[in-house]
This record gives C-alpha cells, structure tokens and sequence, in this order.
C-alpha cells in the first residue's frame, strides 16, 4: 500500500494523497505506523504554529486571515483543526464552511479538520501526525487549531513551535488561563474582537499577570496583540510575533531544543498506545474477564487486581 | 497514616475526615491506593447520578434542586464536580459559591470540586476514587457533576449509575449531541431553561434522532425532561427519571452487568497509570534519553524508537 510511487507522489504534494495518507494517519493502525516511519525523514522542515482559545474566540478567523496574508507571501499553508468540544460547539463544522469559501480552492493551502466523531482518545496524536504528513508534502507552515480545553490542546501546543492563546475581552478569561498552566503554553496571547468593550481592561489583566510571574530579562515575555480577525485588523502584528518568536528560538539555541523535548513526549505516547494494545489483547485481557469473580467472591478491589495483573504483565 | 482509626471516621462520615480522603485520593500517591483498596469493600451502596452537559446549561442549578428535594427524603449527597474547562469558563469557582450559600452548610450534603488547577490527566480517575470514598463514608446518592466535553466525561458516565444529559433549548446540541456518541451515555435528556424560546422544537429535534436509532421495545428508550431549575420547575420530574431508570436497571439485571463493566475499565485504567510510573522510571526512561541520538544521527524515528523500548520493556 505505501509503496515508493504513494510516497513520491505524497512528497509532490498531490492533493489526494496528501487526503489518503492523512486518513491513514487517523486510523492508526499498522499501516499509519509504516507511513509515518517512511516518511519521517522528510519532516521538520515546516514550522507549526498553535492556535489555541476557548469557543468563539475566533480562532479559525485567525487562522484565515494569516493564511491569507502567509500566501501572499507565496508560503505553502497546511491547516489541521482540531475540535474536541464539537458535540456541544459545532464549531468544526461551521468554521470549515466559512474557510472553505475563502482560502479551500487554493491548491497551496491544504485544509484538514478533525473532530472527534465519537471516539474521543488519542485526537492529538493524530493531529500531530498529520502535521508529519504535511510536513513531508512539502508545506512550509503549518497552523495547529485547537479549541482549549484539555489535555489535547497541550499536547499540541507542546509539537507547535509557537503558540498563540486567543482570548476574547469579556470573558475574564486571563485570571482563568493563569489557573490552568495556560501560561506556560502561550507564546503570545491574542485578544481577538478588541473592539468590543472591555478588550484594554483586559489586556491590562493579562500584562498584570504576566508581569507577576518570575522571570528574568532573558527569559521570553508573551505580548498581547489586539485584534479584530474580522475585519483583518492584527494580522500582521500576530504574523511579526510569530516572526519575533522564531527568532527569540533560533537566537536562544531553543527551537532544537523544544522540538527534541516534543519528540521524547511523541516517542513515549507511541510506546504507551502499543503498550496498552500488547496488554489488553494478551494475558492481561483475560486477567481482566476473569478478575470480577475475584473481586464478587474474593473480597479484592480493584487496586488489588491491577497489582495482579501488572505482576503477570511483567513476568511474561 | 490510614489506621483503623482514622477509617472508623471515615465509616461514620467525619467530615474532615472525609475531606482528608478525598485530597489524599487526589494526590495519587501509594497512600491512595493503599486507602481505596481498604475501603472498597464497604462500597457498592450509594446510587451514582452522573449529570452532564455543556458550560451553562444549568447543570449546577439543577444539582443543587435535586440535592434539596432528595434531603426533603432525608438522603444523604455526596456531590463531585469536575470541570476539567475551568481554564476558560471558570465554572467550578462561581457554581460553587451559590451552591455553598445554598446546601453547603447542611451536615448531610458533601461537596467536593475538582477543577484542572494545571494538571489535567487523571481527573476522571480521582472523581472516580473520590465516589468511593463518599461512598464508603455512608452518602446514599452520589451526583457526579462533569462538563461535557471530553473522554473523562464519558469515563465518569460510565462510572455513574443513571446519566442525565443538561441542554439547553438554543444551542443546536441535539444534533451534535447525536455526533459525538452523547445518545450513548444519556439514559435521559435535561432540556433546561425551557422558558426560553425554541424549546419545543429542541424537544422535538431530540426525539427525532432517539427514534431514528436502532432499538427494539424491550431497550432503554430515554426520555426527554423539560426543566427551568433555577425556578425549581422539573426537577421532579428528574428524579422520577432517575428512579425509573434505577428501575429499569434493577427489572432487566443491568444494574450489576453495569457495575462489573465499570469495575473492569477501572481496572485497565488503574493498570495502565501503574505501568505507565513503572515504564518511565526504569530502563524506558534511559531508552528515551538516549533516543534523540538515535533520531538525529542514526535516522530513525519516533516510531522506530518506540518499538525499540517496548521489546527490552518485555524482555525485562
């Protein structure tokens, strides 16, 4: 299936295959695995950037928008949404009918959305091998669309080299973000439809609450870049904080660094996925059937079962 | 640390002791294990309600007018709110505070919240251990009160006895409720602020979709409630669901089929975690430091390495 012509004509950037081989990457079985090894070789070129915001925020105008202004400069965009929230948003579903007017009929930017689709685990994976795809088709940037709302978003803020956090003004969202580690992940915040009321209150909260933290002047200060997507107003200066922040990794020897640290946490969420399959499918399954009459007529709970089977596990 | 003294307390629902339960559950220490492995034996008792659905759709209201009319029964709650979005909604912190003024200060009522604060793996997992603990300590009910946007929601409901799933008339959810396999664990739907307009056909659009399922007449077909919870409406009619499904249960033997496959997921989940700690801290933790060499000079990649470590994991 993945024979040298597949391969070459993904490395060529041919739309379908790019398709095919994202949905192989999604249904991460044994042949995702043997893509994925193929085509590592040909990865890390692209540079990837997080966008990441609570529902509404306007992140996939955002990403419009820079896309936009990204092929104006004749770049090769990649667009991979991710949106684990749409049982409740629907925002995946919205937002690609917008982007699809707008920037889908250019053959440069490749434009992928996934939703959860009933199965929730192991979405960012995906996402973050799917950028590997796109990496080796050739795209020269490539936007991670997240809504920010779990484990997922850091994962995937984790494989971006910079991360934007979209807030919007009246949501008080700088305190909560400051609660939530989502300071650690935001390279720079964007406070998007700045021209609702409320958007310099919050700008200020967030400089309060980044000024509060330690830091030294070395250390890499998020700004806040007001926008109104909408309108196109921001653009650019969100552009030139991705700019200064490529720099600032360059500069500062960190963009190996951050990618190499990426990897360590890539390579450790593929052994435990492979892991959890060995285990499950092997002894440990039918310790597993076995294990409730231990726990009905044994008088064992749970926890003592889980030691039982680890034991076994590792005896093997 | 965990004497018989201080499980006597817990037995006789002390509520510092308790509480102290719940935070050392929380911690997920080897003091944790060792305390729910103790208790397990007295649990089993308390019904477990799992209430769901997206950031204000009343969910905490309707939590708390339950909590009033089944202390009207002179039952004892236990509540576990788990809001794994507080980064952006600050839910947790706001339900809480109304909530305290209203049953917090009621002896027989036990509330405990768990936000991300920054850490956000697990937190099903300890919500879960944390039943159990309000279990053990003597609570009848245990309402499980989760925001529905994610795999630990669909863990908690599977962990809860009857799952109500809480819309709202305007926001469209029935059909993305349908995608994302919410129709699996809803036993009924909440439709909340049925004052506003639209909630008829929010009604209607859900029935649709329930009766488009495959089912026969022996099934569980869930119901649709009509609620204004801020103003006490329907919440009687919520606890007639809740008992007519405990009912249901109980009639076709699906209360304790529930139960094992619950107790068998717990176990995977716990196995998982254990082997997880055991993996990184060892030889696999050496594997992976040295992993970058292999990927920068040797050519290999993630997928490679990966497979690397879980052939010496097993050969241990």
């Amino acid at each position: 299936m993945i024979d040298l012509q597949f391969l070459e004509k993904l490395y060529n950037n041919d739309r379908r295959t790019v398709a095919r081989s994202i949905s192989i990457v999604e249904s991460n079985n044994s042949t995702s695995a043997e893509l994925l090894k193929e085509i590592y070789s040909k990865t890390g070129n692209a540079y990837r950037i997080g966008i990441t915001g609570p529902p509404g925020s306007g992140k996939s105008t955002i990403t419009n928008q820079i896309t936009k202004l990204y092929r104006s400069q004749n770049k090769k965009i990649g667009i991979i949404a991710v949106d684990p929230t749409s049982p409740f948003t629907g925002g995946a579903l919205l937002g690609d009918r917008v982007r699809m007017s707008e920037i889908g009929s250019d053959a440069n930017v490749f434009i992928r959305s996934m939703a959860t689709r009933g199965s929730l685990g192991g979405l960012s994976k995906k996402a973050i091998d799917a950028a590997d795809v796109l990496d080796a088709a050739g795209y020269d940037i490539i936007i991670l669309e997240t809504v920010g709302v779990g484990q997922s978003e850091l994962d995937i803020a984790q494989a971006a080299d910079t991360t934007a956090v979209v807030l919007v003004p009246e949501s008080g969202d700088a305190v909560q973000a400051m609660k939530a580690g989502l300071m650690e992940i935001a390279d720079f915040f964007v406070v998007n439809k700045s021209d609702r009321p409320g958007s310099d209150q919050a700008v200020a909260a967030l400089r309060t609450i980044l000024y509060m933290r330690d830091h030294d002047a070395n250390s890499w200060m998020p700004n806040i870049i007001k926008s109104v997507a909408s309108e196109n107003k921001g653009i650019e200066e969100i552009a030139a904080e991705i700019a200064r922040h490529k720099n600032y990794l360059n500069e500062h020897a960190l963009f190996q660094k951050k990618r190499e640290e990426h990897t360590k946490s890539r390579i450790k969420v593929i052994v435990e996925e492979k892991l959890r399959e060995e285990l499950w499918s092997g002894d440990g399954g039918k310790a597993l059937h076995t294990s409730l009459e231990k726990i009905i007529y044994g008088g064992l709970s749970p926890y003592h079962i889980a030691e039982e089977i680890i034991i076994k596990f590792k005896n093997i």
